[in-house]
């Protein structure tokens, strides 16, 4: 796939493309007249001029009703545009994309709407296991906790598990441990229950099924030139303890490459690790040349099937991607040309 | 190493670009092979002949010395030997990769000379966490454990995980709830106890160190077409309770798809799972069409540091890539075609 290029993009063109992009949003919003309709961001002109800096994030991606009303709706853009507004601000005064990765995740752990941090689903014995992932693009460093039960923002101890330990990925009791040694705030399990969560367990038992929606996640590139990513999630309702999905997992649910892209994704979280989704997305990049957008529908569509998740990505010229194959996303793109949009279908 | 990722860039921007580039890889090029010589498959010829079958273990990478007493180094060969030939008459027979890699692996498992099964080295609490992956290339169905303490096969339990169950990756104590589920051979923790691993946890505690040698995997393909992949470890000594190295991970440790080839990964576990390196192999023979070999140099010697371990893999014409950059690494390869060898250095 070819995309023209603008070389000399004066900021007063910007103004048809916002207008093209509201318009794109809010058509396909309205639009539901097949079984499902693949958002990407083809309707964005691609251009190669080098962006300051650009952020993307998820709050997962799944059946979402386009009849919920209409206060849960604006209560979900709201959360999105707020923790969207976080990493904007951060990035553009000059911070690191690993700060404002983390500082959105923990924005968007502390909501309840989302899975991951306060809102983190039950697992089938009617408990809380939280992962998290964090990937520096510059040198590749990464850390990750799978099973976490008593962080508030597994994101933080993510981190913390990157710089202050010899590991990337810790899980369950070793975990614990290790998150007594960090300065990490700590709350009791019982402080990730919410009714919603429960009669969402509860109605999973009855069909014996799982589901995974809300799982968190961002990707970003700073002023410095440098990429991060970050996901976070309470994974998959009814989920068998002990579980890990692919958010705690760097490849899967998690990767970043300064000489790629960052991404960070959400879905079936089993055909996510089987197809090391992240970083096959940063992969067909580095290896054949292609745009992040294509590499990425080459993903989601080629290799997934439809309704399995999504995606969002930053490559290094800040060029963002939000690709998926679930009815929605919800999501948001902010980046240092003016772009800032929010959107759930 | 050629990138081309840069299509976006107007032509004229390449050229300092790819002048940049050249000079940074001919100048690590001339240090690394200062410092050490890789040892690879070069010498045998490579054929797009295709095998009827063909596998290959490891038994770990590491910096083995060529001094151990020949009794000791014979006991090492006469192991490999033996696990080998059961994989070539399993593979002879008409068997399937997938029964191959958990046959091989079981066997080594057995063996205390490798930190897998019986002989997994001690955590710095001085127990036992084993860790276990297994892929199947032809529909990318996987199954992986962590953490487990009391299954006797770690690579067994992986593929019921893969097969009984509808995750990929279990670990800790929900993994031991899964093993009793399963009819699962148990042991106690201690049953992993040998005399050689806790003299290692204690040097290692002294130096404050951690060391990871012997981690044993099979890549295997059969006379259906189809290829396998598995990994099994005891970790890294002393390592911190609950943490997952590379080779439960899928993508990091092992991978498998018969559209490329099937690796298992033995070493730095925390650099691999960085490098996503068992998927990156396959990635780069499905997206840039060169060789295994090629594809496994590139990432052992152009993505990873000296000394950081290697790779075993097999491709889906049977080709076998043995790549390593440390010292020494215990493997075996054998296929249709009659050869049939096991090496250290």
């Amino acid at each position: 796939m070819v995309r023209k290029s603008f070389h000399y993009f004066h900021p007063v063109l910007l103004i048809p493309v916002l207008l093209l992009l509201s318009v794109t949003v809010i058509s396909s919003c309205g639009t539901d007249s097949d079984h499902y309709s693949p958002v990407t961001e083809k309707g964005i002109p691609e251009t190669t001029e080098q962006k300051a800096f650009a952020i993307a994030l998820h709050g997962g991606a799944g059946v979402i009703s386009k009849d919920i009303d209409p206060e849960t709706r604006d209560g979900y853009l709201n959360a999105l545009d707020h923790a969207l507004r976080i990493g904007y601000e951060l990035l553009d005064a000059g911070g690191t994309s690993l700060d404002a990765v983390e500082a959105v995740v923990r924005y968007l752990e502390d909501d309840e709407r989302f899975n991951a941090g306060k809102g983190a689903v039950f697992t089938s014995e009617e408990r809380h296991e939280l992962d998290a992932s964090i990937m520096d693009g510059r040198d590749l460093n990464a850390g990750a906790v799978a099973g976490i039960r008593t962080v508030k923002n597994p994101i933080t101890m993510a981190r913390k598990i990157m710089e202050e330990s010899r590991h990337v990925l810790l899980s369950g009791d070793g975990a614990e441990n290790f998150a007594s040694l960090m300065d990490l705030e700590r709350v009791d399990n019982s402080y990730f229950n919410t009714e919603r969560r429960r009669e969402q367990l509860h109605r999973a038992q009855e069909r014996a099924s799982a589901g995974n929606s809300g799982t968190v996640g961002v990707a970003a590139l700073d002023r410095h030139g440098n990429l991060a990513a970050g996901t976070s999630t309470g994974g998959m309702t009814n989920k068998m303890p002990g579980r890990i999905g692919d958010s705690p997992l760097i490849g899967a649910g998690t990767y970043a490459d300064n000489n790629s892209c960052a991404v960070s994704a959400t879905g079936h979280g089993e055909k996510f690790i089987r197809n090391a989704v992240a970083y096959q997305i940063c992969a067909i990049m580095e290896y054949t040349g292609v745009s992040l957008q294509e590499a990425a529908e080459q993903v989601i569509f080629g290799k997934l099937d439809e309704g399995d998740g999504g995606i969002i990505a930053v490559d290094r010229y800040g060029r963002i991607a939000m690709v998926f194959s679930s009815p929605g996303m919800f999501r948001g793109a902010a980046d240092s040309e003016g772009r800032f949009e929010v959107a759930i279908w």
